[in-house]
């Protein structure tokens, strides 16, 4: 039997999971919508806890959760009426899951040799931390880490923005004092973005484990990052209006550092075949 | 006397210019919202047709069109509910404007010793267009030239996004053959952004006069602008997810030649000085 309407307690439950970061927080529970990204969302382990489907706009297979994980909550079939209500997406895939929040800690993350993190104070824009992340997962970036966060990550916007990223780029919330010691610890470099006294990030060696901390785009750093930082790095402004967009920034730092990696990697195949 | 009614003939016309872009095409105008994206525009020296105030929501000084420049359509003050009405943004700077099309041709650019260019085709969405011009201005691009639009420049979304770029940076659109022509007889090498056949980004020198040119997130680029190529460029791609936002793209790119540049003008300076 199809769920047909709104007041149905599991349609509200989800409603509210989608408006409401108090709900996700306290549920521990958010929303995906769309295949790709819930097949995204089951690559990456994440348990499932409920599937809605609308059977005439889904095109089969629909993701099989894997065996253990998934859909404890179970899978529902709902009309198409209902299903354009619950969408928050313009596009009519026919599939919204209920997901259990991973909750990454700065202790599970698991780091390559050279790291390259990424790391945002206070970015107030879903849609700016969405777009970053999906820099990041094209720049291999280890993980993203957002300190003293604004936004909840598993935000509507930011998931729809990061067109599946929030799911292959590992991400932490945490306090900024607790990632600084974190990275201290694992002795990578903080590389702090800001206009003043600060060297062309282009003059600045990435090849080592790097962590590009930004700020918001209205008022920047705080004081404890400038502090921590090894080396202050600023984009060179050529232009009238003295501003990049924060996920533009970002992206052109972080390719940067591959940019510096994949050089350097083969300058070192060179010598070694000489 | 302060204009209150949605059906006054002016605020018709206004509101005909935000919505449809055949009606900015024949009249030749659109429409500025705001008070700092209106002085970029006096600064451009971009005729003003009309400019509409709310006298409580407005900062002033009101910006003052150039002599002989502006405002022959006249100076109207409007009532609160109706600019609300009037303002396609969120935010209420109480002031909005009707603007003459510069409508810019290739032969009207003036270009640098050694031009950036940044071309795009058929790019379809006005945001992608905004944030490109935006990065555009900062990197001291000399010019964007958009191929075969889909969109016409003065879309409200994309005078939005672009926040006030737009009027900083030289802004074409032409049909395709034309652009390659321009480039061609300029001296100006082609880089066509794309992954198949193509060379790493950073490995392509751009300290010659550059364009770099981008097609749609969608479909890429059209056969005529690959076979017009002096070569193919990529960006490495080192995640799961194989995307990359086009303007984001653009970014890394823009800001790579940015860099060849000036790292070449340090080379030079430092063997003069020897």
């Amino acid at each position: 039997m199809e769920i047909t309407s709104t007041q149905n307690p599991k349609i509200k439950a989800l409603i509210a999971l989608q408006q409401k970061s108090s709900e996700r927080r306290s549920q521990g529970l958010f929303v995906v919508e769309g295949q790709r990204e819930l097949q995204h969302c089951i690559q990456a382990g994440l348990p499932i806890d409920t599937i809605f489907y609308c059977p005439t706009l889904t095109t089969p297979p629909i993701p099989n959760p894997p065996p253990g994980g998934g859909a404890r909550g179970g899978l529902f079939p709902v009309s198409p009426t209902l299903y354009q209500k619950m969408a928050y997406r313009g596009s009519t895939e026919g599939i919204i899951a209920i997901v259990k929040t991973p909750n990454l800690q700065l202790s599970d993350l698991r780091l390559s040799d050279t790291p390259l993190l990424v790391i945002l104070e206070s970015v107030e824009k879903p849609g700016n931390l969405g777009a970053i992340l999906r820099s990041a997962d094209a720049a291999g970036a280890d993980a993203v880490i957002v300190c003293d966060p604004l936004t909840d990550l598993y935000n509507p916007n930011l998931i729809r923005s990061s067109l599946g990223s929030i799911f292959t780029v590992p991400c932490v919330a945490c306090r900024s004092e607790d990632c600084i010691l974190f990275l201290k610890q694992h002795g990578i470099q903080i590389l702090t973005a800001q206009l003043q006294d600060s060297h062309l990030y282009y003059d600045t060696d990435m090849t080592q484990g790097t962590a590009i901390v930004m700020g918001t785009e209205s008022t920047g750093l705080t004081d404890q990052w400038r502090r921590a930082a090894d080396a202050h790095i600023r984009i060179p402004m050529l232009g009238q209006l003295d501003s990049l967009n924060v996920s533009v920034s970002a992206a052109i730092l972080m390719y940067e550092a591959v940019r510096q990696r994949e050089q350097k990697k083969m300058q070192k195949n060179t010598h070694s075949t000489e």
